[in-house]
């Protein structure tokens, strides 16, 4: 009875331990947080930062610059080769009910796309909603014919990024697709659940297709989709003339920013803590992922201003070409991989400054089920949704046996209003719901810097 | 063990039909909410609408005939004598650090105010951080002088509703005490936990001092309070002038907004649903409250859409003057113990129109006991948060031994930023979070219609 007892007193004291410096990360993070200032800088005096880019080259030496004043072991950057893609002047598309009678619509080019003939690319339209119709239309009504896929994003879905993710095969593979019916040129609806007139660039694929063969391919605005639409229903034959000089230059040399503070009792143990650091050009790339590099820099920050000195050695990496390559994580990997390290945990914010809900997982069922003890740390902020499934897409590649890789989920509901448009920028962060994720990151971390992979 | 495994199935399959009704009323507030156009209408056609203005009454003629179209058994204006408060034209404010040099700052008048002298009201000065700051400082130090409050909201909260909560009292109170001590005026540092350029109105009491005694109060902005409280540290006696010409008219006759359906079954059984009307006159009141009342107002569509015809009596109660008075609380309540009516479970949408995360209860253990049950139905949803404490100040007084009351809980952080403002308006309302609002609500009510107060 007495053991019982000593060993219950000796549980709670560590349990009410936990909370209490659990407490103090969020009070530090809602009080000294760096993360919102920073932002401020990387959006609004460097701004939109694709692979490539000045922009992007500039990111990196100023993140670099500030890891540096935290104090870490060592801050590097990992050489990686990037790819290159402008947008070239800003696009230009309307319709044509009858010659002379037009109506102006946003569109972006796609990331990757080729461009049009410099005057433009004109032609009829084939109104889709997906690739299978491709099958069913066939190449009699494709050919020559520029292609609109119109499927919206299905508003049921509570998370709005499983709503972009049965969407978005239309922008990553339409063209593509498109291109085997004789089509000269891709439209697709802009991914979001709103209505507005902000077209949403994001990355396509052209597959093995020859240079020679590629086709253009373009986002338009819901409110310009829902308009050609309406129009193709009383005029079927109008056309669609849209022009861009988006083009592909030679690969180049570019950085993954890394920051490595050693473990003070088991440095071969890894956490990592990562965003990316490159965005889209449209905006300035705030919530995508200007979020996510402010979190995983803020982590110690937030550490030094409580004391905290980690046993396992943490590594903050700010990842280059996440949207449009992938060749940060895929050379972090590789180097990794080289070096035999061992990542017990790593975690990614990729979805937003938004109000965190909780965590998604990537791990086995023992180690789910011991993390979901953990939940009650969480639920003083009511940040404890743990969900399996998913981390990030540049920590992905890091999965093993035993390891977790988790990744932050914030209230998702306003995020495709901003992603990849010229509006997601620092106005549309708030203050407090960017720290609290800050917190939720650090609070998480200190939890497995605590107890390792048990 | 037959039995033990029918009873299992039956419950079973009862578990698994509350799952798909639950979901079938997210996806039609997700598709077929009418919460986002009301609100439109409600923002940008009506706007801001103080208790007793034109504005309020046009509220409560547009939303008794909304409701009239969805097939309730009855809609009625229940009549309330209400305060009229007018600002009257726009708020002056300036600090004059010598004679000729001046800073304007941003002012609001709060509700219930007297006015300044119409050339306005200047004095020095005396800055403090607590109602009991005026004892120690004394009537020697306050005598004749403005006392600015200035003690900001605790940003360590995580709910901005109770940081709110512990900083309010000197808007509500700060009037009345500080005039103990001879001040001649107050000025009070905005309620929010941005700092930005908007005074933040709210009502104020001034107890039982006759007119003749009462003081005017102002809100400040945060940026300008941040550099009243500057200035005075470097000169300690600069000026403040302010100038509001806000007065207290007559009392006039207004009206809740009541909508009946009688249960099926037990029509003896009230589940009232609520928000209230009434909004201060800076902004529309998108958030307060206008998405309460579209909220409330959507229950019925919602259960339209879905063909649900309720067992119990529901009813849909917009609430006027909880700004201000709270006078349409307690003719509701007057006439429900007129008439021994019978509320086992009401509800009220007054925190905005943001992501809900969950319910606030007000009722016994036992109750709260079984409700934990029905976590479940809303973790698919992220808006299992079930915390006891709070319902709404509308519903508050229905409170009996046995019955239960409950408050939406949506995410509070931006909730601040906009509260009693010019910019609490129509543009500041993300769809989708809006419409999760009015599912949220639905299934709640739901099921409580199902299952009654067990």
């Amino acid at each position: 009875m007495k053991k019982i007892l000593i060993f219950f007193f000796f549980f709670q004291s560590l349990s009410s331990q936990h909370d209490v410096i659990i407490k103090k990360i969020f009070d530090t993070s809602l009080t000294k947080s760096k993360a919102y200032e920073w932002l401020d800088y990387l959006s609004n005096q460097i701004g939109g930062r694709l692979s490539g880019s000045l922009e992007a080259q500039r990111a990196i030496e100023w993140s670099k610059s500030e890891l540096d004043k935290l104090g870490f072991d060592r801050v590097w950057l990992q050489p990686v080769i990037v790819p290159r893609w402008v947008r070239g002047p800003k696009e230009f598309a309307l319709i044509e009910t009858d010659p002379g009678i037009t109506f102006n619509v946003p569109i972006a080019a796609l990331g990757g796309s080729v461009a049009t003939p410099s005057v433009g690319l004109k032609a009829n339209v084939i109104e889709v909603f997906n690739l299978k119709d491709l099958d069913s239309l066939g190449k009699k009504n494709i050919d020559g014919k520029i292609v609109f896929f119109n499927r919206p994003m299905d508003p049921k879905y509570i998370s709005a990024f499983t709503a972009y993710g049965r969407a978005v095969d239309q922008r990553a593979l339409g063209a593509m697709e498109a291109v085997k019916y004789g089509a000269i040129g891709v439209i697709v609806r802009s991914m979001t659940l709103r209505l507005d007139d902000y077209p949403h660039t994001g990355g396509l694929t052209y597959g093995n297709l020859p240079l020679s063969k590629r086709i253009p391919a373009a986002a338009i605005s819901t409110n310009g989709a829902d308009k050609l639409s309406n129009l193709l229903k009383i005029k079927p034959d109008l056309k669609f003339l849209f022009r861009q000089q988006s083009k592909q230059l030679p690969d180049v040399k570019s950085y993954n920013v890394i920051a490595e503070k050693k473990g003070s009792e088991y440095p071969n143990e890894i956490i990592l803590i990562g965003g990316h650091l490159d965005s889209w050009d449209t905006g300035d790339g705030s919530h995508d992922d200007g979020a996510g590099v402010v979190h995983s820099m803020d982590l110690l920050n937030i550490f030094n201003s409580i004391n905290y000195i980690p046993k396992r050695t943490i590594r903050i990496v700010l990842y280059i070409n996440e949207e449009n390559g992938g060749r940060g994580s895929e050379k972090y990997k590789e180097i990794s991989d080289k070096q035999k390290l061992n990542h017990i945990f790593a975690i990614e914010s990729d979805a937003g400054g938004f109000r965190p809900l909780g965590f998604s997982f990537t791990t086995n069922n023992n180690n789910f089920l011991k993390l979901l003890e953990w939940k009650k740390y969480f639920a003083p902020y009511f940040i404890n949704v743990f969900i399996k499934g998913g981390s990030g897409a540049d920590i992905a590649n890091l999965k093993s046996e035993n390891n977790v890789l988790a990744g932050l989920r914030p209230n998702s509901q306003r995020y495709f209003d901003y992603h990849h448009t010229e509006i997601d920028t620092f106005d549309a962060i708030n203050k407090r719901e960017l720290e609290l994720g800050s917190g939720a990151i650090a609070s998480l971390v200190y939890l497995f810097d605590q107890f390792g992979i048990r």
